[in-house]
């Protein structure tokens, strides 16, 4: 890594990915490190399947459908088609182009080697600089709790479109797990002027992030201030199932929700104007910016504004 | 199987499956039973290939790509270009509908399903009507032995174009093979009207099927005439490496040394008029009748003058 000042990204996929391309715009190319909630992994045809590892790298390479919010732009549909023909599992949608990225991992962690080196290796391959992480090399799959029962998060997610009213979740295999390599290492950085904990869904693609051991401590005891950029606006999360879930979970559908959520983790926060009267009823120090992010100029409006935001709390 | 005459065909892949094609439109569809050659199968990117069992179902099912020779029509190919961007194998072309048939298939493997209950679920859904049976389940790879080395077929005939020498072939597991289920019992079939070697190559396209345990003498007991139609035309093979093959091996490139290889097994043996007056020299029962099939009214006509040869053989 060059000098100068460094960033690490906690992410899910869709909306998280957003504000890293914000930030990989706004810094160096090489500054960013975005560390990928891999709890949503599964294996499907099996195939490894790594979504919101997958939406982080196309969204940088700036190959992601943008429209669809997922896959890949250009995208054919051959192999689905296909397959639907053969009787096959359809319900999980995999594009041509994106079946490469799948059987090339599944090929290579069959070869032996990490999701972490695989995940380097499609970072190179598809031209993206920043580096782009596991949060680690072993199975961690998010187990979603419900009404209905204990579900496998892609079943709960895409198959029942989330549906069941969820009662918690299970980061199953936490306990034998570490960090990726390259994680810890980022944020032992003296250098390490900020972590950006993206709008993500807090439940389902940041606690997964965080139910790694080591990586609460590694947060705090970490260079630079954690900033958690809020997924809700005006009591409304911007897209996805984090309303409903934190309404299911007995909690208010609020930005100061997903405050209290993160607690003793945050040293800032970042709220749109829409939540401007929360911002001083919480403990922790806030940043009023537009969070909604439409297009390119707002992601990067949003990464200045929080690394900005960052420089002022040191 | 209903009533009346059945027939066993022995197909490698693209001249194999024309001549099975033409059976399976002169027959009632469920008369046919397709034994294909699986000693061209490997793995490849994780994936289980049966390159002459996919050529067969996709011919029969009318949606094999006929300018090619392989492959689908109207198949698209965003996985082999992306596959190519993260630096992937793209030697051997896998096209994106193509690749929901060795997904299917490895997925139904690995879960211990046999390749012939995988081939039946596949011939079904493609709407195939004949029985199309893998030689057998288990691995019996074709090794070609070549002045550069023994190579895997796959390398030496589509990576290497086989541009390497041949000094022999060697069908690794054979002992331990036994017929795929169906295969014999098609070959006892009390109401067996023939059996057709159809103009594969003999070395890696037949023989393999030949190596499988039990096939000769199933061959040799059976109730119908062994009839096998050359695959060499004046001097010339149709297609492939046939010619080449022979040549490299130190035999006259003929339909007479086709049938000189085949020996004892055949009953009967279909030349075309090219080679009409090499007909007299032979020892076994010839056909002389158009064996070039340019179209499918070419390939429905050589299996109605294989089938009334046939007939005329009891």
């Amino acid at each position: 890594m060059s000098g100068g000042a460094r960033v690490v990204a906690l992410s899910g996929g869709i909306g998280g990915a957003k504000l890293a391309l914000g930030l990989y715009r706004a810094l160096p190319p090489d500054a960013l490190t975005v560390v990928c909630n891999t709890g949503d992994d599964f294996v499907h045809l099996g195939l490894h399947v790594s979504p919101d590892v997958d939406t982080v790298l196309y969204t940088l390479a700036a190959i992601a459908n943008r429209a669809q919010g997922w896959g890949r732009e250009g995208e054919t549909w051959s192999f689905m088609q296909a397959l639907e023909r053969l009787g096959g599992e359809t319900w999980f949608r995999l594009g041509d182009g994106d079946l490469a990225v799948h059987v090339e991992r599944t090929r290579r962690l069959a070869a032996g080697e990490s999701l972490s080196a695989v995940t380097e290796t499609l970072r190179r391959a598809l031209g993206v600089r920043a580096t782009v992480l596991p949060m680690c090399d072993t199975p961690l799959p998010t187990i979603v709790h419900t009404a209905d029962g204990r579900l496998p998060f892609q079943e709960y997610f895409v198959k029942l479109r989330c549906t069941p009213a969820v009662t918690g979740f299970e980061y199953r295999g936490a306990a034998d797990a570490v960090p990726a390599p390259g994680v810890t290492h980022a944020l032992v950085d003296a250098g390490l002027e900020a972590v950006v904990i993206c709008p993500s869904n807090p439940f389902i693609s940041v606690d997964p992030i965080l139910a790694v051991p080591g990586m609460r401590n590694a947060l705090a005891a970490c260079a630079g201030p954690v900033i958690a950029v809020s997924p809700v606006i005006g009591g409304r999360a911007v897209k996805g199932p984090t309303g409903k879930m934190m309404g299911e979970l007995g909690l208010e559908v609020s930005a100061a929700a997903v405050a209290t959520h993160y607690g003793d983790l945050l040293d800032g926060f970042v709220v749109d104007p829409a939540d401007a009267a929360l911002a001083d009823a919480l403990d922790v120090p806030c940043l009023v910016t537009p969070t909604l992010m439409r297009d390119d100029a707002d992601k990067v409006a949003l990464a200045e504004a929080v690394l900005a935001f960052a420089r002022g709390l040191d």
